[in-house]
């Protein structure tokens, strides 16, 4: 198949950032694309070759979409998976399929899901509603503290609450849920993985995140990961393993505990380009994004070793701003070896929303450590 | 001024790949972009804000255009530069300017500039048509063998010939023209420099070039250039000087010629991202169109070093072949580490017509340069 400055139609399903970053790539390789999303301010809106507005939870809008394209692909995974079924039943290539997507798309079923296959996770329990989990407690069959999670549409730290006591009860919603044991970890880690429907994978370098203790939201992801290489090499077999049980086509961004024994521990996955990955668009010989592409047409996956180490600082919305964004101090920051802003392109900032972030890059790790706790300390998104 | 997500707009004459290219990285930015191209297939029409179809040699369409901008500037030489003038004198930033470009645009006054600034070049002459030439050579004050090049609007190798008997007079066209002394050179070398308003300049490292017997079109562009550090030294310089005397801003490409006895003479100049610094995408810390874009936006200038060693092929349609274009085994090179393909996305291709490009990334150069040489026996743009 020809994709190249051709009649070929990749469709993807989300406008978003991870879209916006995608089109860079369809953009250099000329891979004419279709976007979906619900918004008229969508970042993907330019840059591809045709833009439709509209639902993704929507079974009509998402089945005529996809009549429409020859491979059709996700950068978000609220989709409606049985229009991604039937496109598959008529002979459509959708990669990530509705098939794994349904295993990951409901984290109880994502849990039980590693359990069936011997995947190290920690230990959890699946609830229908609120009082499900109520009832567990006071059986003792479920004890404090525990980490609970919205099964379905939680994201960015949204749909998760550490449970410390039966104060902590009263805001969680009535919804299906899980509640997980509390992991005392080392670190918190990510493996990228990527995939083609040939079976080629490869595993980005394992990246070691930060996050910032209100939001729940990445604040700094380091590139490599400042772990033992054994670690490290253990991180990357089980995420291997976790894309292949999937049966997964595309990225599959691994989120994993390092335990106080050095132990793995799946925390949970993303079936798409990941906020964790952002850094190899400067750091490493093929970014996320270029290889997303190449797996779910099932060209030969680029190299994932980087050429230098990389650090990625989100760029939030700072607390109590509100309205027209400005990047305050950017030009300073523009002024430092190795360091490239990407700016999403929203025109309204609200506090903690996801704006744009940083990367860092340099040869020495240290320095590049030091100059992304600079850039975290100088810019600031205000409005 | 607010560059980033606001309602500033940058205008860009030109939109072909290299127009493209610059578009990656205002849209990283998210910096708002129009363009002026007499294409409708112009590779810069989409990821644009606007485009608009027109002449850029036209006064009145180039003024127009100026008019709805706060910042203009240029992918390619040749536009109406008495626009750009009374567009400078109404007040609109212009980069490079048009005293730089009318300085530039005439091959003749670029060289007499050179020899006005004690900048080292090869002896030139300068005609105002064929037969003001040939009387020259009747009154033996030009002698066989010389470089010939038109005046105006050459490009690619297109307008210069080696002209060695009264032979190769034949196919000239009689238009203004300049002979040059040839160079018995031992490497073409160039250097990428940038400069802002503020004069911040940098230059990238010298890359080494190998052009094609036939087409005079680059087939390697090597960075950085395998030569001792003494010269590369002396060619930076040359470099940085040109770009102050020119007083351009933005990016100014030198190419230069090194003698057998390590002199450094200036060829010609470009005054925009060039084909010669495509390599910097993959391989610098920042490419050359972002340092464009931060040049004429008078932002600082991004690390002009190099993450690994990089070279590029340039992607010309093979002689022979014109049509609906097909990147033969272009599979087959995506397989290899290192190696990123760019299509500018022109449908149609023609012998020598430039499609596009391939960069060859890697630690070590002698392995880059391996697989670069593979690259090129390996991929073919047929129709």
């Amino acid at each position: 198949m020809n994709y190249f400055s051709s009649d070929f139609k990749l469709g993807i399903l989300g406008g978003g950032q991870l879209g916006k970053m995608l089109l860079s790539d369809t953009r250099k390789l000329d891979i004419q694309t279709y976007v979906l999303d619900p918004s008229d301010e969508a970042p993907s809106r330019m840059a591809c070759n045709k833009f439709f507005k509209g639902d993704l939870m929507d079974f009509e809008t998402v089945y005529q979409f996809g009549k429409m394209v020859d491979v059709l692909t996700i950068e978000i995974e609220l989709v409606n998976l049985d229009a991604l079924e039937k496109l598959e039943n008529e002979g459509l290539r959708v990669f990530p399929s509705s098939k794994t997507l349904k295993a990951i798309q409901n984290k109880g079923k994502q849990k039980d899901f590693y359990v069936e296959n011997g995947i190290p996770t920690s230990k959890h329990l699946r609830f229908v509603d609120l009082s499900d989990l109520k009832k567990a407690l006071e059986n003792d069959e479920l004890e404090f503290p525990f980490v609970w999670k919205c099964a379905e549409f939680g994201y960015d730290g949204n749909g998760v609450k550490i449970v410390r006591s039966t104060l902590d009860l009263i805001h969680l919603p009535d919804v299906e849920c899980i509640a997980e044991d509390m992991v005392p970890f080392k670190n918190e880690l990510a493996v990228i993985v990527c995939r083609s429907p040939s079976g080629e994978i490869k595993t980005y370098p394992v990246v070691e995140m930060e996050f910032h203790p209100e939001a729940n939201q990445v604040e700094y992801v380091i590139c490599p990961a400042r772990i033992e290489d054994a670690v490290a090499a253990k991180a990357r077999a089980i995420a291997l393993n976790v894309s292949e049980k999937f049966n997964h086509v595309g990225l599959l961004a691994v989120e994993m505990f390092q335990t106080q024994d050095d132990q793995i521990l799946v925390n949970e996955v993303a079936p798409r380009p990941h906020n964790s990955g952002h850094y190899s668009i400067e750091a490493s010989y093929t970014s996320q994004f270029e290889n997303h592409i190449r797996a779910v047409l099932n060209l030969p996956l680029g190299s994932t070793d980087s050429k230098a180490a990389g650090i990625m600082v989100n760029l939030v919305g700072a607390d109590g701003f509100s309205g027209n964004v400005i990047y305050e101090n950017i030009t300073t920051i523009l002024g430092w070896n190795g360091v490239t802003p990407h700016i999403y392109g929203k025109k309204q900032t609200r506090p903690f929303r996801k704006m744009g972030h940083v990367t860092i890059v340099n040869q020495d790790i240290k320095e590049a450590r030091r100059i992304a706790e600079d850039v975290k300390n100088t810019i600031r998104v205000i409005a």
